[in-house]
């Protein structure tokens, strides 16, 4: 290959096989979409090592695309509970799953959803650095935590979690700012403990160039990690929070001069009022660079619930311009995700992606809704059924209430206005009371 | 009583029982209430038959309220069972029932409710019509649709859905701009049939004056429903819709000349982006007055989950200034709701209204959330149980899923980073592997 990166390929006015993939799915003109590869404002996150990847992109134009946590823990090690995850996700068509595995195996588990995985796959490789050294957090050095993203680069890992804007001049500004949930990321929140044990630099901001080396080699996409995300809405939007995302754009504009590929991540707890405003810092703060969100989830006090207020801010977040959701499922707040809490988030991200899609104008976003709309005026169940995002429950939902006439549902009887609007348009009368058609 | 509808009395300078309650509730002047109530701003529906009401307001400044469709059909003609449902939407704090009966004993069902029931009550009278006079819809003549709406008032139902912006000015431009799915009101469609099987005008239209009569004496609020409610994202914000909304601007200062309060009926299924103009044109509109939507639904591609894309648009919606949300439930499309169904569409409105009042600015709302987030930073699990929206189902989630170390949840493990983060800015170290705490 006589190119390193995407991005590389993209300046140098190539067109890869991956572009010709991602313009082919999306119905975007290839250079156009080149263009922006070119100048970061779509990611194509493709490992080289990563062979059995169906490459999608994530950005500017682009249907917003979805992402699945999972992974294996100290609360739950079994190798085969998650890969039954990663089949679900596969089949329910998420563009991404994010390994964040903790404890146990991780390396075969790491291996084995590589190597199974259309799906773009990220990591965040300090969750995987105690448990890979087997050593308490403040005694990784700098040069190991940058060592385990190398690993995970090697192993065909697309996009890696990196929170190098949590550094010492964020680390200022959040002393200086008291906040009601201080840092609720994880991975930031383990940084700056390391940071305050051992009195250094954040190691990802200090070597930032050893790691674009790596990531440039395996054309890893680096996911700038907010280790500020609010984690209440009381916390959203404050000076923690925008002063790291300005470390981003700079951290971005780093990456890009390497021919890295970006993508910047984002909140968290926040207020609906406040998403647009954010959607618009990130893009001018980090010069149109991808947005990988978190939720927004729109309100605190919703623990069993964060599918639906995650579901609310991801499609307001995507209206105005986030790019990608990460799911959020009902056991957010409460405990590792079930496979049915998974599901329930899949579904619940797919709705608010596709929802703001519409309301971006992605091309084509509406087709889909115009067509299940012509089957209900139809009254056409199957063609209904086939067309909702999860046609099991649809048809089973209907199966479970049998109405008194096949055309129309429980919900209003032979009072159904698709059935009597037909008629009434076809000149016919209707009948309410009468037991014929 | 020296006045006689609340909007009278206000503005009459007098403070009634139910504007005190409502002032008190919300912590809202009552000065300003009243000067709200005088000038249709804001609605308290409150009957004056209806003698276990606690009485709330809906409108500008207030909280957003949401509202639970339930009652009797052929397809489910047991009144237990609606009952058991009215229990359960009561214990969840819905502020309105609306009871939709069509079928069998709708009298005794109404009667039962309003007898029980502290929220206040919505009817759709001409749901009623066809069972109550035993006749095909052609064959009910206009002043018995009148007549229906007065036994409803007399029996003291809070507010009655009146389609009488389907006039045959609004059908004209219906028919002239062809819609995917026609008129998907239940309501609206029964009167679109009628007038086009008689020839007639809307009764409800030709008589409003009589209509008025009656909702003035007893003090019903009259829910000015939209018959062009947009079945289909493809439909919203079309001629049909906007001309039917002028109309109800014109009855709107026709119902506030005889002191009678009114609320807007409106969307229905809508794209993200074409929902707040949507909440700018009713408030110019129609003066004002109180926006009660049903959604807005922001995809028609998920049956089965339309308490998830309502929540999106109702919370959208309240915070660009709806003031009630119609409840939503995973059965919409489908069939009529289970009492489980129910519950869901409670919390997912419950969920959008709070989301919507945070973003609107209503005094106090945050007030929830930081409770729930500062309990979240110490880690008291029973003191956000407690807060939750549903506690059984938090406390249900966590303790199926027992974590490792007391303090944590299964998400993270002793890599929480509310814990991590209290001991580090304690001045401790964490440990990770160690056992010990």
């Amino acid at each position: 290959m006589n190119y390193t990166t995407q991005m590389d390929a993209a300046r140098k006015g190539l067109v890869t096989k991956e572009m010709e993939a991602v313009a082919r799915k999306e119905g975007m003109d290839i250079e156009i979409l080149r263009e922006r590869v070119a100048t970061g404002k779509i990611a194509i996150p493709a490992n080289k090592n990563h062979h059995s990847l169906d490459a999608e992109g994530i950005g500017e134009g682009l249907r917003t695309k979805i992402n699945v946590n999972l992974g294996i823990s100290k609360d739950c090690p079994n190798i085969e509970v998650e890969l039954d995850k990663v089949r679900t996700a596969l089949e329910m068509k998420a563009e991404a799953i994010m390994d964040l595995s903790s404890f146990g195996k991780t390396e075969e588990f790491r291996k084995s959803l590589i190597e199974m995985s259309p799906a773009m796959i990220g990591t965040v490789p300090i969750y995987d650095a105690v448990g890979f050294y087997d050593k308490e957090l403040q005694d990784i050095t700098a040069q190991e935590f940058i060592d385990v993203v190398e690993k995970h680069a090697k192993e065909g890992v697309d996009f890696v979690t990196i929170h190098a804007g949590m550094n010492q001049e964020t680390a200022a500004v959040f002393k200086r700012n008291p906040r009601l949930t201080n840092i609720v990321s994880r991975g930031g929140s383990l940084l700056y403990a390391w940071m305050e044990l051992n009195k250094k630099e954040n190691p990802f901001y200090q070597y930032y160039d050893q790691l674009l080396e790596i990531c440039e080699k395996y054309d890893v996409t680096i996911s700038l990690g907010d280790a500020c995300r609010p984690g209440s809405i009381h916390d959203a939007t404050d000076a923690s929070q925008i002063k790291e995302l300005m470390v981003l754009g700079e951290l971005t504009l780093r990456a890009w001069e390497k021919n890295v590929q970006v993508m910047i991540e984002g909140p968290g707890h926040m207020a609906i009022d406040e998403i647009a405003a954010n959607m618009v810092l990130e893009k001018k703060l980090c010069h149109g660079a991808p947005f990988y969100v978190l939720g927004p989830i729109v309100t605190d006090i919703a623990p069993g619930y964060d599918h639906i207020t995650s579901a609310i801010g991801g499609a307001i977040a995507a209206s105005h311009g986030a790019d990608f959701l990460c799911y959020v499922t009902p056991a957010e707040h409460l405990r590792l995700p079930t496979l049915e809490d998974m599901k329930e988030g899949i579904i619940a991200s797919k709705i608010a992606a596709h929802a703001g899609d519409i309301a971006k104008k992605v091309p084509g976003a509406r087709k889909w809704d115009n067509e299940m709309s012509r089957a209900r005026q139809q009254l056409n169940w199957e063609k209904m059924f086939e067309l909702a995002i999860d046609p099991e429950k649809a048809r089973r939902y209907r199966e479970e209430s049998k109405p008194e006439h096949d055309d129309s549902c429980t919900m209003c009887g032979k009072m159904c206005s698709m059935r009597n609007m037909n008629k009434i348009m076809e000149g016919k009368n209707i009948n309410i009371l009468r037991e014929d058609d």
